[in-house]
């Protein structure tokens, strides 16, 4: 077995989790990742805690979509008393093909997900923590192969978390103070407020990998443009070279490259998708390729993403919406600046820079 | 997929469970039979069922076992809460090592059996089926390649379960009018009482395969010899050429040529480990080999089986033991007569030898 494989579950165990003696464990599993569940298994039970290993494969997943539309109303009782009943949840996605879900009608995906909605709360009340193993079908998404997939993604979770939020603390501090942020970059000129708001960081307990700082950025603030070269996904499908234009916090004028269509419907489901939600920095340096996986994608070193829609309310954002659409854009070539300091450029940190002279 | 893998699981779904709207099921596998838990899985969300799917690795079982002792006692209760809800539990045998057990210390088995009793106890008060599929493991345990295997296990399970209870209670009907039962054979020649007990058939709700009626011997009324052709298995270990000579019900003479201390053992280990619990006979013909597997073995069609030990309440046994050790034999050479009158000789039933007429 890949000794790596042991290192991400003493990750979850030790450090994302914290188990201890007594605690209820439940490891969820797609398709791949029986190894990892063994492992967090194992370290879970040697230190006197009580695991379970669920497993729901994609393809029954996919197929269940299709039984009787009231059925899919149905309460599962007993998956409610276990997670109930349970104080940690560790899933890992190991999906064995990315797209299984592609052709489910939109509409019973969302009965499904209401019929379990007392499920998913009692979920997020728990020590959860979602991660993921390398699959060929990541693999494929991502353009490698399997074992530089593996490379990648082992690079991303086994980092010194010590060290890694010590590094977000940091950038959460400027934003924490900061007012004014202001994006500048390839066909992009962006400013927004984020005065009084509180940043986040991703410390690699919820995800592993972690590695974001992240805020919500004040409503009718953002003013200009911004390009992003890496593609919007939305329900599998890629919305490329996506510019939007700002003015009072709402965009004024879009488009896309492909799937501009698809673009436009997300822009109008409802009066908050033209704004706003989230404003994250990626500041995991372990990640160096995007991979169209928002996991991985979204943490990576020297790239910002912004969000269209719902912003967290624990960041003080008050934008609602149905949707969280995260885009991403690298920042090499790129500056960012708060309150005019530059904060990073290039991809680089100005704390670092200091550090290199 | 072998579609033999849908029948067995219509079978578990629409027979042995009959699944309906609304009941809670849990699939439980071990290593192999992710195919046959998914379709199991489908067919019970189609009647609108609620199916959840767990996991436990033989080798994390075995890993398991090496934890600090006093952990061994946890009881998970998450584990129970998600087992009292459930109305229906599958148990899929598909172990990838049918030895990875044999080295734990029997005390720790003991203890952790003893630390679950409470969800082994709500286990069997649901509806429970306990089935197999076909593992490298399994045929190598039964000296076959695995498609052969393959062949062996679906032979024994898809078989028309309304015929095969039809011949059951054929054999119940004359078990339970019948008083003194007469076994003749190669170094046998052994009579018991089963006045006023009640046989029970095997109807492949519980166990499936299913295919055997038992009932219960009378304490003290074994007389005679009896030799076992196929090794009576124990812990994994195999016991060979088993001869035991009863008298007023128990073992006075024993011998065996493999393991023959394992024998003396298991007879000494209380008082009612030297009687008689259970009087089995085989209705199963489409398991033609003894593959060293209690699950398919004691329902071989032309064999009988005797259990030492604890007999079956049901029966209106009173044998009480710690142990209840199947024993399985040949009846072809041999002859089964129930007062005077035989209903079996070399492995045809006589009513059925009348059809052929």
């Amino acid at each position: 077995m890949d000794p790596r494989i042991t290192k991400q579950a003493e990750h979850i165990i030790e450090y994302a989790t914290k188990t201890k003696k007594d605690d209820n464990v439940l490891i969820q599993l797609t398709d791949y990742g029986i190894e990892l569940a063994q492992e967090i298994y194992l370290l879970a039970a040697r230190k006197g805690a009580n695991p379970l290993i669920t497993v729901t494969p994609t393809e029954t997943t996919r197929q269940y979509y299709d039984i009787d539309t009231s059925f899919l109303r149905n309460f599962p009782k007993h998956v409610y008393e276990l997670t109930k009943n349970t104080d940690i949840i560790v899933s890992i996605r190991g999906e064995n093909n990315l797209k299984a879900l592609s052709n489910v009608e939109p509409e019973r995906m969302s009965i499904r997900s209401s019929a379990l909605k007392e499920i998913q709360e009692s979920r997020l009340s728990k020590r959860w923590c979602l991660t993921q193993v390398p699959t060929p079908a990541y693999a494929q998404e991502a353009e490698m192969s399997m074992s530089e997939y593996e490379d990648f993604v082992y690079s991303a979770i086994l980092l010194d978390w010590g060290k890694e939020c010590s590094a977000m603390e940091k950038v959460k501090e400027v934003l924490d103070k900061g007012r004014q942020v202001h994006l500048e970059g390839v066909e992009t000129d962006l400013t927004m407020s984020i005065e009084g708001r509180t940043a986040i960081i991703g410390d690699a307990t919820h995800n592993v990998p972690g590695g974001e700082t992240y805020t919500a950025p004040v409503d009718d603030s953002a003013e200009g443009k911004i390009y992003f070269n890496f593609p919007g996904i939305v329900y599998g499908r890629e919305v490329r070279d996506i510019r939007l234009r700002f003015e009072k916090g709402e965009v004024v004028d879009y488009s896309a490259n492909k799937n501009e269509e698809l673009l436009k419907t997300m822009l109008n489901i409802d009066a908050g998708s033209k704004r706003l939600g989230e404003l994250g920095i990626g500041t995991n340096y372990g990640i160096k390729l995007f991979t169209k996986n928002i996991l991985f994608d979204e943490k990576m070193g020297g790239t910002i993403h912004l969000a269209l829609g719902r912003a967290y309310k624990e960041c003080g954002g008050v934008n609602e919406s149905a949707i969280h659409w995260d885009m991403i854009k690298t920042m090499n070539p790129g500056n960012i600046s708060i309150d005019g300091r530059t904060i990073q450029n290039n991809g680089v940190f100005s704390w670092n820079q200091a550090d290199k002279l």
